[in-house]
């Protein structure tokens, strides 16, 4: 089994349009590298009570959570409170990260600067060493800031610590209706239920009108069902076309 | 009050990074532009249970929900099935489909094309005239393919039935630091309470390194809203900065 993982998106501007979320495709593609099975992404306002609970309710559901946006010092930025409420906790203001904001900030600090401070009981840090700001965790929760530099950097450095087997992936290309083909992937999937089967249909490409993903982590189930799979659309007269 | 809405984002492909999501930005844009309020977009995989379970519960939460992907003959396609269970429904062969199915493929017709006229029970049809075939709706879910061309040529044949008054958006550019702002952000918004207001930092641009965004369907509020706000940054003696 794979370890599964969710996405919460948190922001007003990616739900009024004015953003587009960079964030969740970016992890999703990394996760999937990493071996992680991403089974859901929400993008959600910057409101306390659905912070809290889509938080809950992925953090139940999910091996890893990763949360994005909403950490900062303005009045929209309700993450770490959201996720404190998630869990029951509250915010309270951390020293460690109290000291580093001090430090950075010198004589321009503002309270408001502090905020960044405010995490719920018991957050740990990630990836600590090397990084300004280090991520900060609660249970089973990541939470990264909005700006898809930041969390790119950051992710970077802590991604190897959910690393596991990796998925492997065969594709077929077919010229092809998918009506065709659909008892054709049903029988393959009887015999091979573990298999990872995705059919998707193309309009407008001249070379083919179908391509099939195929997908597991067991390199030796995937190439019986690969080998299954191109025998069955044979005896259709259907043949994979190559380097498509 | 504005209408809200929720989209569901159904495929695999998405979710094992295959596959950019094009269509929830896309729908996003035109909504927010024909004044309906996303409140979330969920994306999750093409598994009978989790679509009904989300179907039942967007349903009940947003005036609008709108569907894509999961829906044609193979085996992972199972939108029409989802959307019926979450109405307690079955899915029935639609007679009008069929027969748009078996004109358009004659004589080359099998069985696994007629799937896509199955359709669950009591479902309608929307901007029928001159579309080869229409979007199917079911109580207030609007259901589109994931082909993000289909999905645009379809949705801007309804799309009119949505509008309402619209969205006013200001922007405000500042030189500044989240943090000497979030106070007064805080005060406006107890007199605006209304005031859709937004604070976005910026690392690397060399103009500007936060944008307020400040937007209601009120007019006249958002420009009080607006020079309250342009007041208050001036007593701190932050100035906007033009055309950025």
């Amino acid at each position: 089994m794979s370890k599964s993982a969710g996405i919460i998106v948190i922001g007003n501007e990616i739900l009024s349009g004015k953003t587009k979320d960079e964030n969740s495709p970016y992890l999703t593609r990394e996760l999937r590298d990493l071996g992680v099975d991403v089974r859901k992404i929400s993008v959600i306002p910057d409101e306390l009570n659905l912070i809290s609970d889509e938080v809950k309710q992925f953090s139940s559901s999910y091996d890893y959570v990763f949360t994005t946006g909403g950490v900062g010092p303005t009045h929209d930025d309700l993450t770490m409170d959201g996720i404190a409420a998630a869990f029951g906790r509250r915010t309270q203001r951390h020293p460690e990260l109290e000291s580093t904001l001090r430090q950075y900030y010198s004589r321009d600090l503002l309270d408001g600067n502090l905020r960044m401070a405010d995490v719920p009981d018991g957050a740990r840090f990630v990836g600590g060493k090397g990084m300004w700001f280090p991520v900060i965790a609660v249970e089973n929760v990541y939470i990264f800031p909005g700006v898809p530099e930041i969390l790119r950097r950051k992710f970077e450095r802590i991604k190897e610590m959910f690393r596991e087997a990796p998925f492997h992936l065969r594709e077929i290309y077919l010229r092809a209706d998918e009506g065709q083909i659909a008892a054709i992937l049903h029988h393959v999937l009887a015999d091979f239920p573990d298999l990872m089967l995705g059919s998707y249909p193309y309009f407008d490409n001249p070379v083919y009108s179908i391509k099939l993903t195929l997908e597991s982590k067991d390199a030796s189930y995937l190439d019986r069902a690969h080998q299954r799979l191109i025998s069955e659309l044979g005896k259709a007269r259907l043949s994979p076309i190559k380097n498509p």
